[in-house]
């Protein structure tokens, strides 16, 4: 659970160097994916959420560039922050492992950092048990919220889409039609019953942004949104040849249960989120989610939705919000929902971390923009596009300057970049606007800047909500 | 969720033959385990439930003598209930599978059944997704309490020994130290962090009575309590092989995630039941869990216990019911603690499931015995000894009678027989009495109505709350 802006610390303790809080920036933990060997930029967007006097733990050295873009965007005094870098280990070079948040070196040059230091918050953007007993190790166990809950595992069931499932349907929250696959035998007649009515979306317990799902239909082709690929199955033999082949995959290799659910065409995709912590649960931000097909950017908050709605996306969420409260989890959740032609709302997931919604909303939203952040601006936040390029995050910004598109405090409009390089082609942004169209046309405009002739550069590699 | 004696309804309409309820006597969903072909005779306990015009469904027919001896017991009319039993299907001749609940000839006499009645009431022994899709075929789901969970895989998630501890860390409620291992470098870290404070018990996600356990030790031997062996290991390369060489069987073939604990010798194990419906939590019963090293018996309610110890068990177990009932889960909780040397309570599972406890405290104690259950009169639940043996339900009734302890309502003491013949050599039986000395010695005095001659005979089935 990171500080939201609602509740921006009273940071005088902190200042006269009598407390400090350690903020881990790691990623998904390894004890459901571990794929995410590239995260170590991805996650230096902690910055964001830095107090006077934090310390903040990252895989790697960040991006001095960015640290101090960031600091400078929220008032935070850099000199003030600590940054501990575990020793690297063979393998998980750019993602605090569970073997690096254990290694007694920087055990001990993370309570040196602290000192005489009390740590009065210990939290991570992904709940991992690592990070519960790197908490336990420290002797600071109570200043992580929802440390039980984490320790045995909690991280697990609070971004896990079977366990979205049981617990939405516990809570009677709507969700399209489907099933927890608990084997492979289930999944085969939950597959064939659901694909009478239609396509059928197959998702991975623990992949985000449409790379762990896949379609399977019996004839209709189509473009696929927030999902890898549609598979044509002509029955039976079919669908147990494709669950035969993908099972190791979609459990990643039985680590997970894989669920399936009816594939609702030209639907768009929506998020709320709530901050759970001991005093209760509370509403903290709101947006659409863009996919073509994967993740492409963000709204916040969301626009133009009819009130009952926006109110079905809110008040499911908070139901959720609730039961995951009631079973002990603390820090951000973010319930994911669809709303369907018919303007039905149903839900498809939630995610029990910081996503890569809650910077841009709490932080920017709330301090860089500040009170006028959903009255009279809204952000586009936009994954970095392919056939785009920059060569670090220095050049990033001086290019936006140089454009004249730099956010400007007095109109309160502009580019913010949101995250250090990403050591590839690009700098994540978002644009505060004073509406959506607005927005898009600064980020046309941020096309001759960055768009690179010839042939569409490298593909960048697409983090949005990770 | 099965009507408990607190709540037996008004039988009015029922039997004015306007209302009906579905009870199912399945047992272990197939999604979690497969080694249950043997329980056709187990589940027939539902029979203590039953009410006049109830409609059970079981795997095979129940055993009229048991059947008659049940509603007797219970005041109910025999002939207003009907028994329902699907088609047998290849493989599952003794469960009722998924596949014999959906069986389109099954559902057409289960409507049959039912005719122009309301179903007012529809649950199972235990809560599998199989049991929803029934409802929702039958167009009776409002009927099925916590519908939405269920139908969602809820079963798995209160069934399962990893989903408890994450909930109980959650929950604030004390456990024996360990972690859940969601892989099987989790595991190998888990397991030596652990070993350095002594034994370790290891448990497989879903079996119960003390088979999926097994304890590790780095040197001392001793007898396993609640365990099926105790392996040496001399430290990391063991671990390793340990665990390559029973993942699979731990994980149930990936169906689940194993825990892992601190064994604690010399300890007693306990458990509290409460009932969970839309109306909130009722603590329903409390005993002791008896085993050599497997479940042999149970004593209802807990005798001996200081106040304190007794507020332990029963407080850690509402604060688990409570966490369950916030996620929508509906029906029997059982929480099981152990109490240790030093009178610590410690939480080690939940069954979300009727268990084999239910029907004993429940209807047994609740409806034959009465007002006096617990108050003047506890129960000792036995399982069927090993080198005892009966030919039919008939012949142990009748034996029972012949050495005169055969339950008797006018002293209220004596034997009650709590299930159908097991198919092999034995009953399983209750005995009430005025304390737990007299109960023993009822007990013993069964003895040589039932032991055989010579060499033991062939090792009986072992259910106890399954």
């Amino acid at each position: 659970m990171l500080i939201l802006p609602s509740a921006r610390p009273a940071r005088t303790a902190a200042r006269n160097g009598h407390s400090t809080r350690v903020l881990i920036g790691n990623d998904f933990s390894e004890d459901v994916r571990t794929d995410r060997g590239w995260t170590g930029w991805w996650v230096q967007r902690i910055a964001w959420f830095a107090e006077d006097g934090d310390i903040l733990v990252l895989p790697v050295r960040p991006e001095e560039d960015f640290l101090d873009y960031v600091t400078s965007s929220t008032g935070v005094r850099r000199e003030s922050l600590t940054v501990v870098v575990p020793p690297a280990h063979a393998g998980s070079e750019g993602t605090l492992s569970p073997a690096r948040l254990a290694d007694p070196e920087f055990v001990e040059a993370l309570e040196l950092a602290v000192g005489e230091r009390e740590v009065t918050h210990l939290s991570a953007l992904w709940p991992d048990a690592a990070v519960a007993r790197l908490a336990a190790a420290l002797g600071v166990r109570d200043a992580m919220p929802g440390h039980g809950f984490v320790d045995q595992a909690g991280g697990v069931m609070v971004n896990s889409k079977s366990a979205f499932r049981t617990i939405a349907g516990g809570a009677g929250v709507p969700m399209p039609e489907g099933a927890v696959l608990v084997s492979p035998q289930v999944a085969e007649e939950a597959i064939l019953d659901l694909l009478g009515g239609g396509p059928v979306m197959v998702k991975h317990d623990f992949l985000s942004g449409g790379r762990g799902n896949e379609i399977l239909t019996t004839g209709e082709t189509f473009r696929p949104i927030g999902a890898r690929r549609v598979i044509t199955v002509a029955g039976r033999e079919d669908v147990r040849s494709y669950l035969r082949e993908r099972w190791e995959w979609l459990t990643a290799g039985g680590r997970g249960r894989p669920v399936a659910e009816r594939y609702v065409r030209d639907s768009s995709a929506f998020f709320s989120e709530f901050l759970l912590t001991d005093e209760g649960v509370e509403l903290t931000g709101d947006g659409e989610l863009l996919s073509a097909p994967y993740a492409v950017g963000q709204i916040m908050p969301s626009q133009g939705l009819e009130p009952e709605v926006l109110d079905g996306i809110v008040g499911g969420g908070r139901r959720l919000a609730e039961a995951l409260h009631a079973i002990g989890y603390r820090g951000v959740l973010g319930p994911d929902a669809i709303v369907t032609p018919d303007r039905e709302v149903l839900f498809t997931e939630y995610n029990g971390r910081v996503t890569g919604s809650t910077h841009i909303y709490g932080r920017i939203g709330g301090i860089v923009v500040g009170e006028g952040f959903g009255k009279d601006r809204i952000i586009l936040e936009r994954v970095w596009p392919e056939g785009w390029a920059t060569t670090s995050f220095a050049a990033a910004l001086a290019a936006v300057e140089g454009a004249g598109l730099r956010y400007d405090p007095a109109t309160r409009t502009g580019v913010v970049l949101t995250n250090a390089f990403d050591g590839n082609n690009g700098v994540m942004y978002c644009i505060v606007a004073e509406d959506l169209a607005s927005a898009w046309a600064c980020d046309r405009a941020l096309k001759p800047v960055f768009a690179i002739a010839g042939p569409a550069g490298s593909p960048a590699r697409v983090p949005a909500r990770p």
